[in-house]
């Protein structure tokens, strides 16, 4: 029996999966149920508007939006649904001359009234961590604060450990190994 | 009998009134016959929706979208028709802290495929110019291209009045007058 | 019996509190217990760092924090706990000479690892509706999803109403109004 | 009997051809009559004033600009027709070391009197789905809105096709594939 | 018998004489005779062309055109004539929202071929001292390099000046003053 | 007898002072000799230099150069010395339409060899304040580690009073009072 | 008999001399003498200052600087020279992570006194261009009016005979070619 | 018997050692003894502020902090030390978008009280140089004032040998050379 998904990862472009894929690898490492959706606010507007709407009743708790240049689909999918919306400002694809700072305005400066979850550019990983720290209060079966606490002291060991190898080999040898 | 309106002058909200009454002034300056509707992308996105796929039925030839910040207005429009969207970046209103660099690039960078006219930041005016030439060539009874021309050889001729003006009193005398 | 405070609501100074008033006020709409706090992450650190220590020990779920300039309150705090941080970039205050550019990007462009859920500039209220949105799945009870549903629909009706208006004033009219 | 050309394509060097091309193959494809031309405000301005004089004249309902850095080839066109005018700004090409923000504000921020449609940096096949969408209501024997209705129709299609294939494959899949 | 005018100082608008006054001013000061023209590169840009294909003819050695947001005007002018042509960008005006960066990169940013010397943000007064520099080694007889010299020693004087008092009075003491 | 000065402050205007005169009032705070000073590296640029050269001679040891625009002060200085440089990129004054990213640019991108040690646009307290920091270890006698840590447990409080203060009232009574 | 050199190119690194030289080579094609120098404002500020005293002696006429980042070069010349001074923001080499735009702003934004005429960025051939306009007037001898006059139309001849090729082949057939 | 460490170089990744890896060998040069660490603000905040506390006990008298993005970590160590703390901001390593206009503004716009001693985007060698300046009062034994005015001179030096060269090769002779 399939499990109900409880992210939706949303991208404009299948160009948008080599930044987004890292949101969906990210949810596996915490075993939070995901899809993956490519659906665009611009050409498939109804489908991302019927997404959007029967995302609460599919269960979905939280959406994940990457788009770039005029990113519209957090936005979008935000004025249709009171679910928390994660923007992921994407700096790459056709068009994408300007660093994502296009993306990043368009996706982060909305209205009062309709918040948008907004990451770094390009920032994938986080907009999945930051899901994950958001299912975690409604979800205590899962530990995700237990697994988010685990996901950081790993990620400070792995910090501690390139430190105490670079203070065995110094800046010069560190680098040339 | 009511005239058939052939131009939409939409803003998400009231306080865009302060720029974007100026498309409307200057379409009835052409006698063009158009509405102007307040309608959020983000808090009114089913009516938006409506009206921009009732607009070709309703027999209106153009769209004129004001937003600011997150300007995504122009973009929804432009999903749902096949109509020229104009849009028009918005420097003001609450939040308005970037003098509207975040609703032009909003604005204009569009994906490939769903293109939107933009105009400059508050550019109300020339929205409403663009849209009378573009109605000129479908609507010849109209004789927009006349009055364009009419209007742009006013424009000139209060350019030269001001210099001639300039020219008897100097720039300072100019300035004091 | 006083109740668990859910959302710790902290700002740099308290010139912020001109902007982030308006997440308390809008909390209170929703009935969600909070506290606001000033605890600047560079003028008292341990006093923050304790803060979000001792945040998930006191049963708090989301923390809002409102910074300018080199924003790095939010991030400090992300980087304390694993509840979902929520940052509102300022760009008033003191030194408050880019638009809020600088707090934007200081405040949004985390690492990988540590997320901060970045709202617009000066985005309060838009902070305060997003820690609803989050808290509302663990919190049935509160029936918040079906306060913010009632929330945006009254959003609408503003909308459609000043909408009404100004279909029966004409532009003109609506702004001498 | 070679037919009326509609659409004027125009470029300040050949080096923008790489970007500027798409226009051309776009109106290709909706059947639209078009000529491309390369002449630059700045180094041919007679050309230019003289092309933009006739453009009417021959029967041209809309002109393309592509230019670069400071760019004033739309800006200079309109000035000299009141058709609707096209501005692409463009990245590349030489000194373009700034990702075509120079050339984005130099064809977009037009002064009241003089509007120039701009679309995205590099944004070439929006400029003339726009061009299309202009010549649409006056050519109603060419059904351009319906070509339009189509292209629509297959962009989602293959963002459809997209999404079915990913929903097979998963992300991890797609990607190798 | 009136002098031959060295310096033409054309501008776009009346608006634009609040910055543009001081480089006719200046031009005084060192007793270059010049004239104060308004000239819309795009409101009367046949007015410009005769303008600026006569310049030469008249005796006309240097160009100063002020503008704002897409500001053309120095580049339209540098098209037409091999003369200096200084551009000085302007943040004001109506549409100013971007503290003149459009208009400085709209002017300084001319392909190769065809310079625009351009000075600051509302640096009249700069353009009119770099006119005066540029006249200097042509008109012996004008003493300009001794009058710049005087201008140099006489501003390095005041802050001089400026310095002494501060000495006196301290940082408070003077400010008080 | 009178004390060897220790810090020279350096600004190009005196309208710089309303920024500069609050690194003087915090050396005061600290009883750290200090001097300040109008030069600017444009107008009196021999002046400026010869201060640069014998600042070290005279026993100075730290210089604060606060400049707006292009600004040059920072770097002109510490292309004569060896002493630690602090610039001040200033927002204001005449052509301070920026706000202040100008003169940020201008003041930190220095090149490799020649250090400015840059802090915020406007930043004339934390110039002072580092000044303080660098004088420190050298001038144990005056015991200025002990003055910075006290002036940081007194901003520290001052938060801490604030908050108090906020806890008693709400954040509606604190905004009144 | 060595000629009088008329204008000076510095720039401050011998990396500048790949954007630079074009300077150097288009003085070349009007047979104006100039040289080349590397003389970093920072790294030899005394070589830099005694270049710019001495350069009216010599009997240089004009100065063009070419530097990156915080580039101070020619506002440094500036400040001891009232010859025309033009500035060239360079984009590259070290540190020249910005596009240009930290060199543009610190190149243009001079203060009210001290002009310098600034180019588009990396745009040497624009400064050798307009050091040829201002050469022209005060030595006729040189018929710099009339090389020109020759390089516009042999540039102008350039761009018809590309149209003409591209008229002939369409856009295809010109990128293929 | 090892030295004591006087200046600790901190980065948040070991993928900044690209850059930072330059301060480290620059220290070398002048003798300074120094500690290069990794240390994220946001991954091991803990060892960060341990760090910081320690520094001061442990005798070092200089932090050097590089980060790239949302870069915190010098403003963090500077909220826990009064001693100076130099801050490079960094353009690269993943999500380096911005080409360190977001590092840079996160590390130089720090709030009143805290500052933060900022240098060039990437500039470690220029944060190593500032670093022995500020020694150089506190450590006459180390001669680290005549050490800077070798380096300066030799600097000095560089620069004119690759000036005799290039007025032997001449620009074209040189650049093949």
């Amino acid at each position: 029996m399939s499990e109900r998904v409880l992210v939706g990862i949303l991208m404009g472009s299948d160009s948008d999966l080599r930044v987004m894929a890292e949101a969906a690898a990210t949810l596996d490492e915490f075993g939070v149920p995901h899809e993956t959706v490519i659906a665009s606010a611009h050409r498939v507007p109804e489908r991302v508007r019927h997404y959007a709407i029967d995302a609460p009743r599919r269960g979905i708790e939280v959406l994940i939006a990457g788009a770039g240049q005029a990113a519209h689909l957090a936005g979008v999918l935000a004025a249709h649904v009171t679910l928390p919306v994660i923007g992921v400002p994407l700096s790459g694809g056709r068009g994408g001359v300007m660093g994502g700072i296009d993306a990043l305005l368009a996706t982060v400066q909305m209205p009062p009234g309709i918040p948008v979850a907004t990451v770094a550019v390009d920032g994938a990983r986080n907009a999945a961590l930051l899901a994950v720290s958001i299912l975690a209060a409604a979800h205590p079966e899962r530990e995700l604060y237990a697994k988010l606490a685990r996901y950081r002291e790993q990620m400070g060991q792995a910090v501690d450990e390139k430190n105490a190898r670079l203070q065995q080999l110094g800046p010069r040898g560190y680098q040339g190994s």
